[in-house]
């Protein structure tokens, strides 16, 4: 389908090459003010990967069991949830895999759309192939913007692939919850996915993680209390473990949908057999860059794109290829990506305009937030203690028991969570926070902006938290940074 | 009783005159690196009104009501509430009305105690009134803090006093829901009492308050959510409206805590007569200062306390009186007083030391911020249009609606929320946001750092909100500036 777009037409000002969330946003950002002409070609749904099979998915089978989990915690409240009703919301919240509402907002925002699979041919040039095997060429008079995004990795364990195992996506758009599911990996999807299983009524749960740590991108303290919590909860924790063979019998790929045989066995490197329905897979993500044409252009086709600050790809040539998003490696967060949208999409204005005044994305970059909604939710905003000390940072870390708040004492008796701050002493800054905890996702947004705005400590301690919440955990850290610094000048 | 404190002592370094939550920290921040001895003289029970009759209970109180509140609006869960199992609860939060730990923490942290009605008796003189009849002289070498409080204040409405009318101690501790009640007042109270009163089943709560706004102190749109809600909770708004006499038949103080007697009937101005089971009256607060001494140092009971931005209490002689809390009446907020406090104690101590150097309150207060957990919830920081308007500061205003977030839409796909930044535009900043909205509590830290920290406009672009999260509103309130401000460049 090409929608409302004049089927002739082969000359735009700006291609964006993948119509997800990220660009839609490049699209937008390029076009609003400066009257340049876009175009979205996109394969599969507008939106993307955020809108249909995880971020917004993954969010609506969460929040019901962080409701639950909210009521659990408190005297006087009984809880029933239905887990037909929790898939019946998600399918709503999905639009049940329905892209006209995303269609509709690009037309009305001036942004055409081309469907199907675009690869580069030369430079400023896309060739789409079509559903019905025939090929369109667009040309971009300014700018050719990549958001083909990422896909999962599947690890070559023998017999994985074979079984058919679940992604991201399938977990996320499950027909039914599974009785026994094994997930690979222990990073946000696994640790997410485990959380909504098990909420939702999955009787047996195990995560196979070769890593002992889980999250282990974020502060340890952030897997360990996410891992004691899944534990607690019921789901088996194999770490420090790997898959060393997988057997389905039926396994056989019907084309309709998530139909993916019989139960199936996983054994472990030490022998360990796990009998279960469903195997998940989330053991990261891999670029698609592997079939988009970077090679008529001279680049390496099935890495990651190499991006400079106004998002434009190091080793093209000239300034007319733009990488946003997944496909840039730089941060695999819709976020991170929509914000590199927006800057790419506004470099590109500007130099159609002829300004030399280009927008950076590296402000931005040092605040890098992110919410895991697990239970407890991770947030964290800027760099962990580790990240901090290899970038040549002289660091002060602060901790403080998050549970030790009247704010989260009224939430929760049995409150549990943990909050530290890094901080570059030489510059009285706080480069990266971690809040782990019940209701902590809207306080990373106080640690971004402390972060990218570079308001030193100094000032922070005049930055009053509101009474009883969660954020009062600031005054805590800076109290206790107070009290190291004293101590440690002979208090 | 004189908790473990030599009963002949006589002298301290710092007196503080009332021991609630600011008055322990001022006590706290005056000696913890100072070595400066401290005493609290508290009447009633150490942490004060925070801690047992308003923030502590309150939330206790409104929590369960905003879970099930938050299971309604998803689907998949049902809910049961059982008020008992919740008053129960309460009466935990606020560790049925005894001060032990409080006292534990103040002895632990070298802060001494002292039972009793202080009142000034001269310069640095505390004469303590005990139970007995006896009275205990104290002196202060360096400062004496004043931080006795507020209490109700009961307009006069013929018939009021006598019908012996709730206030918001009774309310926030009451040992059963009643059937029916009136709540006298628009503010933060009428409003907060009148959601939990709702939640944990009164039948009939009906809210009579002489102007036409509730929670007049903030944006107009605040209130208008608030009272939305509440008449879909069924709650009657009688605005615009005042009480013209109250009649109480068989009122009587037994001294035995609530028993208030039998139905009460509440007249309005237009004529309305309202039967309820209690009135609860909810129209302002009173400094402590009446009986607290101020005329042995000339100045003048019952007013609030005029103080200078390091606490001191301007028209005493010398640098030897401060005031923390709502006796300042600067901003009748446990957070805002608790910040007062730590000034103040710093401010003494440095005094002590011979420092110049002295913290000032006056960067913390232009953060402002609060918290009010009505359904949905109000959230602000810094100043409302209008306040800034009055303070002459060139005004740009930004609105948008809460509800159009991904981040809100996961929460209830019929969010109803609106939030809107206040900015000064000849310096590219913000100086006052307001969030309505569920959840919306912890987003208010962001909005405080960022205008205590003066991080400016084109910096906050830079401060990326976590997706999917309501921290997403700070990003549309910024577009929407950039299309405001795009458009009254000539588009």
């Amino acid at each position: 389908m090409t929608a409302a777009v004049d089927p002739d037409r082969s000359e735009w000002d700006v291609i964006v090459l993948g119509g997800a969330a990220a660009g839609e946003n490049a699209a937008q950002y390029a076009s609003q003010f400066s009257g340049l002409s876009s175009v979205l070609v996109e394969n599969s749904l507008l939106g993307g990967e955020c809108s249909y099979w995880a971020c917004m998915p993954s969010k609506a089978l969460l929040r019901p069991v962080e409701v639950v989990d909210a009521a659990a915690h408190l005297s006087g409240i009984s809880t029933r949830l239905d887990p037909a009703e929790v898939l019946a919301r998600r399918d709503r919240v999905i639009n049940g895999l329905d892209d006209t509402s995303q269609v509709t907002w690009a037309l009305n925002n001036a942004i055409d759309v081309v469907r199907g699979h675009g690869r580069l041919a030369g430079e400023r040039t896309i060739a789409v192939s079509r559903a019905d095997g025939s090929t369109r060429t667009l040309t971009a008079r300014h700018a050719v913007v990549i958001d083909t995004g990422s896909c999962p990795a599947v690890p070559d364990v023998p017999g994985l692939r074979e079984a058919l195992p679940w992604t991201s996506r399938d977990v996320t758009t499950m027909r039914e919850v599974p009785r026994r599911v094994v997930i690979l990996g222990g990073g946000v999807v696994a640790c997410e996915a485990a959380t909504w299983l098990r909420g939702l009524g999955a009787a047996e749960v195990t995560i196979v993680h070769r890593g002992e740590r889980l999250l282990a991108r974020n502060e340890p303290f952030a897997g360990a209390l996410v891992g004691a919590e899944l534990k607690e909860e019921g789901v088996r924790l194999q770490t420090g473990r790997s898959m060393s063979h997988v057997q389905r019998s039926d396994a056989r790929d019907t084309g309709q949908g998530h139909v993916h045989g019989g139960e199936v066995r996983v054994t472990l490197d030490d022998g360990t057999v796990i009998v279960a329905d469903e195997v998940v897979v989330a053991t990261g993500r891999t670029p698609n860059t592997d079939d988009i044409g970077l090679e008529t252009i001279g680049l390496s086709p099935g890495g990651y794109l190499d991006v400079d600050d106004h998002q434009c790809v190091r080793g093209a040539t000239g300034t007319w290829l733009y990488a946003i998003g997944d496909v840039c490696g730089r941060a695999l967060l819709t976020h991170m990506g929509k914000y590199q949208a927006r800057i790419a999409g506004e470099v590109i204005a500007a130099r159609a305009d002829g300004s030399a005044d280009l927008p950076s994305a590296a402000a931005g970059h040092i605040g890098l937030p992110q919410v895991i909604f697990t239970t407890p939710e991770v947030g964290s905003a800027g760099s962990t203690e580790q990240q901090a000390r290899e970038a040549g940072i002289d660091v002060e870390v602060v901790e403080y028991d998050l549970g030790a708040l009247a704010g989260t004492y009224v939430m929760r008796a049995d409150y549990r969570g943990r909050a530290k701050l890094v901080i570059d002493r030489a510059n009285d800054l706080v480069v990266g926070a971690t809040f782990v905890g019940a209701g902590i996702a809207e306080l990373v947004h106080s640690a971004t902006t402390a972060i990218v705005g570079r308001v030193p400590l100094s000032t922070l301690w005049h930055v009053v938290p509101s009474y009883p919440t969660a954020s009062e955990i600031w005054l805590r850290l800076l109290e206790t940074v107070r009290s190291q610094r004293h101590a440690a000048n002979g208090g």
